[in-house]
């Protein structure tokens, strides 16, 4: 990696102002932000811009993509006003690392031109504009990571998720902020410093793609890219009000980002997306697999998009209607959520049991202490020497969240190679204890051996398992900054590498979810989660939920979200 | 795992002592061996036994469930058919451990019991028996892989796939050997000492599965279960003249077997069958995946079976006529085959080239050396100690194959974390090459940048790709004992994680296998290999060949044999 021959400070100043010059070159000029800001800036956007800028970046990304595969916006239009929105997000949430005007008007008008010659778009997301979290390498860009040591680095090559979206016709305009280390969930380094929530500005935003969470969340993406390996693309989706998708590991390719510990494969990160839409998650699943990216990336699954249409993935009644069974999940057992996720899974179990087509089962928890204990020992197998290593190398100070989760974190430790496989052997009990609870609830199939006994009906059985669990994102809407210490209710999904996909409810806090009284804690992270709640210190946070499914049915797990929303009359996008 | 108080002789003896016994409660009796051999005995089982026993055990397996489905034959009738020829197989080969006379004709019973109530076989695989490698653990029986020391240890349960193939109606009547380590391509341990090859007791049945190699090329069994992590299941199939196949990782379950270093995962064993009949190794993996082994194990991939019926999976041509191409690597570059492996692949790619609906293409190897280096770092990362520790526990000497792959391999030693994960990197790197090396073979599909430019039809330039390899299963046939050296035939698609599936073509070595003359030796392995060959050394033989898919397409690679079958007119069954 390239050493900055520089102070820390200013390599960082560097980044910072390299920043801003890419906000001012972008024409028409991204309006100044007031000296006073409320600290719910979501309305910002839409009094500064102008009304056909707002108009477009209001537009759920499904929508744009048949406007600009009709004709009736331009590439460059729909551009435009991302750039314009994205600048002005940046100044609101400090969520962008770089805007990238010059490439994506290049790129949008050779877009409107092959279509003003073919009369027909060039590939299936013709012309839309998408966010990129940082670390994924962009030809030619810097390719930090949020290590300021890093800072100088250059991408060789596109990220094969870049080539693949590029072919499919989309436009590279923006790339968005991430934590130091990549492993918080909150988004805070000592380049550009702190990614603010856009609903309440004393909150995070999330992270570690918390870049594109705000960004999102203020409407300056539709659709963006980002990475999770313990919560990193579900916390930012929950803390700003839009979905988000962890897919399950080797569904979709990851090749040419940059990380520490890239020959880990203890925990599997992934790469998935961000969106004002679920139809947006949808396409920007369907539109990689169908690229076949095992094609490309060797450990990527030969496992072709499930064509979910007319609710073929959902079982079927006797009477032919469509039939799901929710499992909820409202509390780890750990650190209960706080009084507003509770409010927002009621909300939504109340209208689930009114439908005749829906059956709602309890789904109790299973020792997600001891999830945490393997994943927070498997993070960090080398000690957290390659992450120390980049950090110490320009003296940057390591961030509060930073410690957490390596220095402090009593399970992260040098192992040797017998400890780890002794690890990678309780991670995979757990694996096969969790299958196993998942499949003991509402069924008479149990483990194996009994299960498959003559006489059980294997098929009949599984009509009667749990689709998809409804849980929390967080013990709580998005935390004030510094405050996001408990990860098990996304790091659980990492560690069993099941999907797992979350959705705004449309609620946000408010004066009604009052503390619980007399509260007596579980445990030191129970008290710390309950002492940090008052509804007036987390007002207008987006109330969001998870929904989990099996593994390698993200197609399902989208339908069953979609069948969700339009019962219980969630808001579709964002 | 349980000691041995005795001492390590003493151990073996009386394991030994119980297999004798085991042979001899075989009722009808197994008919003594006669005091002198040929070299070749494959021919003796049908002198020695009755009629109906060899006609029985000559019937391919699919013909075998048939006839038992329609109640032709009843389970106690091929089971005690193969009960008595498996013990025959034993006294000439020494391949199995243990045979299971007393459970196996207690099931048989039941089956047939069930036959006659229900007028119905009770699953796909109603009586058929199953030879089992002695590692895949079998409730209340010894479970040693090969190390004295373990000799004791009793299996708390059944491994997940028998009760797979319980639910599909087998019956388990005989466990077979493995070598020390279970990582040798021949089979010899302190215990039971070596497994011969009946084609030519003075060479190799092969390993790890040697034990059942050796059974079936005896016919003492249709179809057995074995392992690979190197070849251990091609190796032994391709020297006894049978079907094997290594599929992708994940595909078929493997909870409940033991071996040492269970948590690595750097590369990944596999469980998979070996079978008298190309049908034989089809049936074993539907019946598994038809089962949706994934409720059972967490890491299996969900992944139904495909249809390959009707020759769906191969291309077809304009005609409407199945399509295939095969790419032809005889050389790995590295170690040139011995003349009759040579001339088995001259002998079918002639029929190939004949074929109007087959290509044959040149394949070129692509650095296979740098795999060799990357598997054999990453076999032992714990640098051998839990092999050495399970080996010098009971005082047993280590063999001579153990000192090659444990002590003299240069690349074994201990890791740390960080050199786990630059090997790690280093395998990912040389898989992305591979894949890419196949796809730039006869295509203008390039990588992946390039690759998914505007105007490169993907789907075009795919059908022009390789759909399998033709390639040698090892440098030679199967070596005289303690020879079986060089893995790199095999192990390159264990580090890829491509399914290979090895096939008779009916030939043997003979007199015409005559030496290269004058050949010059590239390097040290090389020199190995053609000092060790003659064709008088080598007589009698089996010639078998390997055939690699692309990762998960095991259907595709049955197909493709199938269709090479007919067309080079090879046995159907071995």
């Amino acid at each position: 990696m390239a050493k900055t021959q520089t102070s820390w400070q200013d390599a960082a100043a560097s980044m910072v102002e390299h920043l801003n010059k890419t906000i001012d070159e972008i024409r028409p000029k991204v309006p100044a932000v007031p000296e006073t800001l409320p600290t719910n800036v979501t309305g910002v956007p839409s009094k500064l811009l102008p009304e056909d800028v707002v108009k477009v970046t209001e537009t759920p990304p499904q929508v744009l993509i048949a406007k600009l595969a009709s004709g009736e916006l331009t590439s460059l239009d729909v551009t435009s006003a991302y750039l314009q929105r994205a600048g002005l997000a940046s100044k609101l949430a400090n969520c962008a690392t770089e805007l990238l005007s010059e490439r994506a008007v290049a790129r949008a008008k050779y877009l409107d031109a092959y279509f003003a010659e073919h009369k027909k778009p060039i590939g299936p997301m013709h012309g839309l504009p998408i966010s990129v979290k940082e670390h994924i390498g962009m030809k030619g860009l810097d390719l930090n990571a949020g290590f300021v040591s890093w800072v100088g680095t250059i991408a060789e090559d596109d990220a094969l998720i870049l080539k693949l979206l590029w072919n499919a016709g989309c436009v590279f305009y923006v790339r968005t902020t991430e934590p130091q280390a990549l492993m918080h969930l909150e988004t805070d380094n000592n380049i550009y410093g702190t990614t603010v929530n856009p609903y309440n500005r004393d909150l995070t935003s999330g992270g570690s793609s918390g870049g594109e969470g705000a960004l999102l969340g203020l409407k300056g993406s539709c659709l963006g890219i980002g990475s999770d390996i313990g919560g990193s693309i579900r916390s930012p989706a929950a803390n700003n009000g839009v979905f988000g998708l962890r897919p399950t590991s080797h569904r979709l390719p990851v090749s040419g980002w940059t990380a520490t510990m890239l020959g880990a494969e203890h925990i599997i990160p992934v790469i998935g997306p961000l969106s004002t839409s679920l139809e947006g998650i949808k396409l920007f699943c369907k539109t990689l697999i169908d690229q076949q990216p095992w094609l490309y990336e060797a450990a990527c699954v030969q496992l072709p998009w499930k064509d979910s249409s007319e609710g073929r993935l959902l079982r079927k009644t006797a009477s032919g209607q469509r039939k799901l069974r929710v499992g909820v999940l409202a509390d780890d057992g750990v650190v209960k959520p706080h009084p507003p996720i509770l409010r927002g899974i009621e909300h939504i179990v109340s209208k689930l049991k009114e439908h005749p087509d829906i059956e709602v089962v309890d789904f109790p928890p299973y020792k997600h202490e001891e999830a945490w204990r393997v994943i927070s020992s498997l993070y960090f197998a080398d000690g957290g020497e390659e992450e120390k290593t980049a950090i110490n190398a320009s003296g940057e100070p390591m961030l509060p969240l930073t410690n957490f989760i390596l220095t402090d974190n009593p399970n992260r430790k040098e192992l040797t190679i017998p400890e780890l496989w002794r690890l990678t052997k309780d991670r995979e009990a757990y694996k096969a204890n969790y299958l196993q609870h998942w499949q003991s609830i509402n069924t008479s199939l149990p483990a194996p051996g009994e299960a498959i006994s003559v006489g059980v009906d294997v098929t009949r059985e599984l009509d009667k398992t749990v689709d998809v669990i409804l849980t929390p994102t967080g013990p709580g809407c998005a935390p004030p900054h510094n405050c996001s210490r408990y990860w098990c209710y996304t790091s659980q999904w990492n560690l069993l590498d099941y999907p797992a996909l979350v959705f705004p409810t449309g609620l946000q806090v408010g004066k009604q979810d009052e503390v619980e009284k007399g509260y007596v804690a579980r445990n030191e992270e129970d008290g710390y989660n309950y002492e940090l709640y008052t509804p007036e210190r987390y007002v207008d946070a987006p109330i969001s939920l998870q929904l989990v499914g099996r593994r390698y049915e993200e197609e399902k797990l989208i339908q069953a979200l979609e069948f969700i929303t339009e019962v219980a009359q969630l808001p579709l996008s964002s």
